[in-house]
């Protein structure tokens, strides 16, 4: 039994189809002259772009827009100019195409994989995938064609490009296997998406493992057995049928109303990153959106985005929902994030250190930029302003003393805007403590039990050394939710939860008894919880 | 006004004293041959302890054992056989003495001030002492005598070092001003000790005040007045009057029982860092050990301090204590502490992360060495064992199993030993939610409020960017004190108070009123807090 990373739920049973990594050796290539080898590069620059875009297509329909920009960004990288110059200027140093391709995207790679961080460290895998486009387009080989593998096909590779993952086609492919890679890499995004298991991040898979042998790939688990026993083979394939079977009977809650089986009215919402999510969210039928994270308009860019950028994404999200609930939230950003442009300094503790609501509060002109295209967008659906990371009452007058002065600006200038519900995330201690006092300022609570949990129990939950005593399950966490849903309920607000927790099947029967109102869980979490709620009875 | 850090309260009013830097410049030194200038070196070195010693029995006398030590230190590091052996490497390289010492003590001084590390930086202040000292025996330069200063003196300098400040006569000088240090600064512990007002770090202190110019030093607020007003000679005069009048009330309540106007009893206790401090505790007449940490026992130095070091501390603690209660707080240390011989790897959020209990737990060995030490000093006066950072009710459990184990193994092996009470301390919001059912597995809580008031707040103190949270009085906070106290009561177990709340005036009736039995405060406010309750009523 080989181990690895389980990456994409499901099972995967069938036959190994070993994807080898192809020759692309360009020693043999002799130089011309500087205008032709740029000719040669322009061209299979131009070429890249083309088959990039078609490539696009084809998986937003197999997998969704998200999943498709992972490849515009490609060609957004190609598109660069100083890509593309650097290259241009090794060639006037004599280099051939190929060499000045492998050259410039190597210097990337090797910036790229510097860091710890592993979303910059998969921009290293971008840049290696445009390369190889680039190097099979420039010599003329014959990229290896994984949409004709045939039925019950577990491709295992190196790595999975998004190139390639993009020509999976998921009738045939019943799992991948790769040997890099962790859960947030684009091959787990795209299995996911696909609804492919996957089992990442194997040692050796590509030498461990035959063509054509026969393997099984555990998603859960995070496991692949090769040659199989009968009996495993019985077992596994009883696993996955009842997985499937699982699977199918979400399918009833579509559209189905959150309601206990005593009658008791519930709602289930999706928390969303990108406005692209909604897409994902309006499929899996949920009530509205619990929590919206701005954080990505203020990521992986170079400067602060406008007031009309925000207004734009909120906005979109207002409307797609189509008057059902979006709960925004404000931004929440500290010095365990590095956004550059918003020179945050980093901190000895940065869990407990200038962070959301806490940086805003501090950075009113960037503060108020959200809370005005916030305030302009709720003129196209149903949105609500909640604040993270509240310990005290003074955060929240201050907060709501700014939307105040947002909504005067707006209504000086004559701008469209419409005031909305203010709530705040129950996501420390301090509030859980005061509660019953917070809940006559607001006008909703939504508990955060990632960060309730880690505050509670004094436990980055990163660091693996103390993650065990991380669980909010833990009888002092327990505690501090039902607080809070007491506190809500007396004083007559709304109450949701958008931590992990909302999708507990341990959790959620207490959830209800202790009267939460609103579960906001991940997408693809939605019908299950939905299920779970369905059948309570107290 | 100059602004400086307060390192030591007081009002000191009168005319300044500059102690300028004297002229060690040893260019016009010739060289004879190495065995002379070794000879003129071990005679310097000789000389230079000889000296020390008699300033630190005069130390001793006016500012108490522990500040000795700093000098005693003095005569440690030049025995060191490394500095000395330096020295004269540097001699047969043809250096004379004078340039052979101030190469090598210019090494230690620049590697001790490499660091972030307050206490390695005082070193460097330390090896300085030492330098000057030997350059001034070298060159038969008189030392500047601080002891002569007229009465009223304010004494300004760029930095005192140890040496000078042990010649200070407490009676004649009323205040100490310098350019450098901070509260934990050499000067600051030395002027505390003998009850000298001080404000050090003020910048260019020693060029923007002359010679015999008048002068207000405000410890309190770190606050210099040159060339004061009539009115504000007058106001800090009569500040000074209510200060000195405050001070000596105080001393009624040296010895007094700690019993509120309404007869209730209550007990003042001590925070201890190190053995030599039970004097200080036991001159304010303190009722027992709230808290002794046991860092100290491991800080600075290269190898884990055995089992019989560790109860050699510990028991002449009880010892002096004579029969009052000694609350021994096991190991509390993480990744914020730099202790090479432990090894600890640097952590991202090290105030949630492998530390206090969790790292004891996990390093059994070093654990049950100190609990064997504790038991078998137990022997020798009233002790009890305190868990830090306790947040489930499985660590209790787990450690309970550890000190049983070590009760095991010391009956086996025919130790004598005695079972003692264990305790926690509430510090965690964790422990707070579940405090009721913790009471029932403990025989006593001490809360601690420094870190149960980060972890509340999600703050961490020492970042100033969102330090204006931290505050014990916030209402959560309160709350959260108050739940623990009720939560002890009720199950009948005895709970203090160990953090720097427990001697906030704003606090002591509120904690008073909720139940609390024990006050646990540095030795310096034991008096006023006593005071404080025994005035307090219902």
């Amino acid at each position: 039994m080989l181990k690895g990373i389980g990456a994409s739920q499901g099972y995967g049973i069938g036959k190994a189809v070993l994807i080898k990594d192809i020759n692309l050796d360009y020693s043999k290539v002799r130089y011309s002259d500087a205008a032709t080898e740029k000719e040669r590069l322009k061209n299979a620059a131009d070429e890249f772009i083309k088959e990039t875009q078609t490539l696009c297509e084809s998986l937003k329909e197999s997998a969704g827009s998200k999943e498709a920009e992972i490849l515009e960004g490609h060609i957004m990288m190609l598109n660069d100019p100083f890509m593309l110059s650097q290259m241009n200027d090794n060639i006037d140093n004599g280099f051939v195409a190929e060499k000045a391709v492998d050259t410039v995207c190597n210097m990337f790679i090797d910036m790229f994989s510097a860091t710890d961080d592993e979303l910059t460290n998969q921009r290293a895998s971008d840049v290696k995938d445009i390369k190889d486009s680039l190097l099979k387009i420039l010599l003329g080989v014959e990229t290896v064609d994984i949409s004709n593998v045939a039925a019950g096909s577990v491709l295992v590779a190196k790595d999975f490009t998004p190139s390639m993952t993009s020509q999976i086609n998921s009738e045939n492919v019943s799992a991948i296997v790769t040997e890099v890679g962790g859960v947030t890499s684009h091959s787990a995004i795209l299995a996911r998406a696909m609804g492919i298991p996957a089992v990442l991040s194997v040692i050796d898979a590509t030498k461990k493992i035959s063509d054509g042998q026969d393997i099984i790939a555990d998603g859960f688990l995070g496991e692949v057995i090769t040659d199989p026993s009968t009996q495993e083979f019985d077992s596994y394939r009883a696993k996955q049928s009842d997985y499937i079977k699982q699977k199918d009977s979400l399918k009833a809650y579509i559209g189905k109303e959150t309601i206990t089986a005593d009658g008791v009215k519930k709602a289930v919402y999706a928390n969303i990153g990108r406005p692209e999510d909604v897409q994902n969210v309006l499929q899996n039928g949920a009530e509205g959106i619990g929590l919206f994270r701005t954080e990505f308009l203020f990521m992986d860019r170079n400067t602060e985005p406008t007031e009309e950028e925000q207004f734009e994404a909120y906005s979109t999200v207002a409307r797609a929902m189509n008057g059902q609930e979006v709960i925004i939230r404000t931004l929440d950003i500290g010095g365990d994030k590095d956004i550059p442009y918003l020179k945050i300094e980093k901190e000895e503790n940065p869990f407990l250190g200038h962070r959301a609501i806490r940086y805003c509060l501090d950075n009113r002109e960037l503060f108020k930029k959200q809370i005005r295209a916030i305030l302009r967008a709720a003129v196209y659906g149903y949105i609500k302003i909640m604040l993270p990371l509240i310990t005290c009452i003074d955060e929240v007058n201050e907060a709501k003393a700014v939307i105040k002065e947002c909504e005067a600006e707006l209504a000086e200038s004559g701008t469209e805007y419409k005031s909305v519900p203010v709530g705040i995330m129950v996501e420390t201690p301090s509030a859980v403590f005061i509660s019953d006092l917070l809940a006559q300022e607001v006008e909703f609570f939504s508990i955060g039990t990632n960060d309730l949990t880690g505050y509670t129990m004094a436990v980055d939950r990163g660091n693996s050394k103390v993650s065990k005593l991380y669980d909010a399950m833990q009888p002092s966490v327990l505690r501090a939710i039902e607080i809070t849903i007491k506190s809500a309920k007396k004083a007559g607000i709304q109450v949701g939860m958008c931590g992990e927790a909302a999708a507990d099947p341990r959790l959620i029967p207490k959830l209800i008894e202790w009267g939460l109102d609103e579960f906001s869980v991940t997408p693809s979490s939605i019908l299950q919880t939905r299920k779970i709620i369905c059948e309570y009875k107290a």
